[in-house]
């Protein structure tokens, strides 16, 4: 019922990401009713077309769907009312501050979208307060830029009851890519950290070839590709490799870790001549050669996995 | 003039990689001379169609290119005679022990392509060595595994003079996906070891993701196309950021340094809640700071090329 093609939404939170999501439901031709604490900021998206509600309990009560976007969890709390229904003393976030605001104990009758930053631990405890607030929750992650949203460029995580997302699918592809990752919360916020620390480790090795090619002449531009190559290579093989630590077994098809962890020691070698940083290099090397040290010397890379799985 | 499409050819050294070197030449219809140490190495080769020279001298003499694939370059210089014509007191491998093969001090009427693993300053030192003894040379580094050799997935990645690289570039066609990169016989052995940092550090991020979601239940095989997307997505941009760097100016077009490390610090908080390695989120993150601590917060990442430089 929901889904329809221009179902009203709502926009919780109007900083640069809260009014590009807000342009991108007008730009798709959803009725658009945004709110912000500072009503001044909602001025450009009423020009386009939004609805400025008055108050908060009145945003809320505009469409079927809102979409918070905040700076924090806290100020998700301190908007929305920490203190839902009756207590429950065994949940961490029971001892916030009671907030005072009207709306803090009204029942919240809505979807509620929380696209605001935050830890898989603070969406479970969020989706909890929702329920005892009367609300549908999905958590989201929003693996973008403000100007990328409305694009298929902007990646949208979303966990939290499928039923919830399918409901508003029509209605949240206005934003991007959308995706639902699964029925736990805090699924969107642990695959958004996973990305980012791809979208690093990906950026530093890429700054670490940069920097050894520099010394020896090389510019950025033209050792760029050869690294761009490399990088989409070695995510193809990721779907395979994932069979692998699935399965746990981990037979060295293609190379044994005993041999990669000797083209390592080059890595290390060829960074300190060459005057570059070898931090990197090392740490590649040391959670090899604690694998190796663990019996799995003559096993494939993925057993790793292991390494990585421990505190 | 040995460019032609079934110019001979020579393999030195029949370890795993040099018979697939050998075999792919000999697929291609190259005429193919073989020599190993240990001659029996040469016989499934030899019943492929290769002729076995009887000495190192006759491989040498028997075809205009002779390709080197040994274990290191010191059984290079051990097999082909480290000390060529007159020493030249100021480069290193003078100082290696004088070799007394017969062929010790014969000029090298060839051109050699050294595919040996080595480090860019053996590669500089094997072309002195190369010069001196009257052959022309290359420098070469295998991204490929032995079953890849003569397919296109096998990168051959080689450096020294171009003419000489043009002038067998057709030959060289049969091991795969040949690419020159520069005149300085250092670049092969560089690109490689950068290019196996980023191949690891993917690997590595992957890993560092698969063991984050799989504590929440989520298998390796429904995260890996997630990864996937990341990692291919984000080499695209090296292209764009590489012109920053080549500039030296790092506008924050994306997102600024200090907005990065407050995600972070995330990835770190979220792998130690969750109890797997933070290691890596550590480093990352540690890069960062310093380049922050160094005035570069509000620039945009590819500016930590200042802290990769650094010894």
């Amino acid at each position: 019922m929901n889904n329809t093609p221009h179902a009203p939404v709502t926009v919780i939170g109007l900083g640069l990401m809260g009014q590009a999501l807000a342009g991108a439901f007008l730009k798709a031709g959803h009725p658009t009713t945004v709110w912000n604490r500072t009503p001044a900021k909602a001025a450009p998206l009423v020009a386009a077309g939004a609805r400025s509600a008055p108050t908060l309990g009145d945003a809320l009560a505009a469409s079927p769907l809102t979409i918070v976007c905040l700076t924090d969890y806290d100020a998700v709390y301190e908007l929305l009312g920490a203190n839902g229904v009756e207590p429950d003393p065994t949940t961490p976030i029971d001892t916030t501050p009671i907030d005072t605001t009207p709306i803090d104990t009204t029942p919240i009758d809505t979807t509620l979208i929380n696209l605001t930053s935050g830890s898989a631990g603070q969406a479970r405890e969020a989706a909890e307060w929702a329920e005892r607030r009367g609300a549908r929750y999905l958590d989201g992650a929003i693996m973008a830029i403000p100007s990328g949203i409305g694009t298929a460029e902007a990646v949208i995580l979303h966990s939290g009851p499928e039923q919830v997302f399918a409901d508003h699918a029509s209605t949240l592809g206005a934003l991007g890519t959308i995706t639902h990752l699964g029925a736990d919360p805090g699924l969107a916020s642990l695959y958004d950290v996973a990305g980012l620390a791809m979208m690093w480790s990906v950026l530093n090795a890429w700054l670490q070839g940069t920097a050894l090619l520099a010394k020896a002449g090389v510019d950025a531009a033209t050792y760029a590709p050869f690294a761009r190559q490399i990088a989409a290579g070695v995510a193809d093989w990721l779907p395979g490799y994932a069979e692998q630590i699935d399965k746990g077994s981990f037979p060295a098809e293609v190379a044994a870790l005993e041999t990669d962890a000797r083209a390592m020691e080059h890595l290390i070698e060829e960074s300190e001549a060459m005057g570059v940083n070898a931090e990197l290099p090392r740490l590649i090397k040391a959670m090899a050669d604690r694998a190796i040290a663990a019996g799995h010397g003559g096993e494939q890379y993925p057993v790793l996995i292991e390494e990585f799985g421990k505190p």
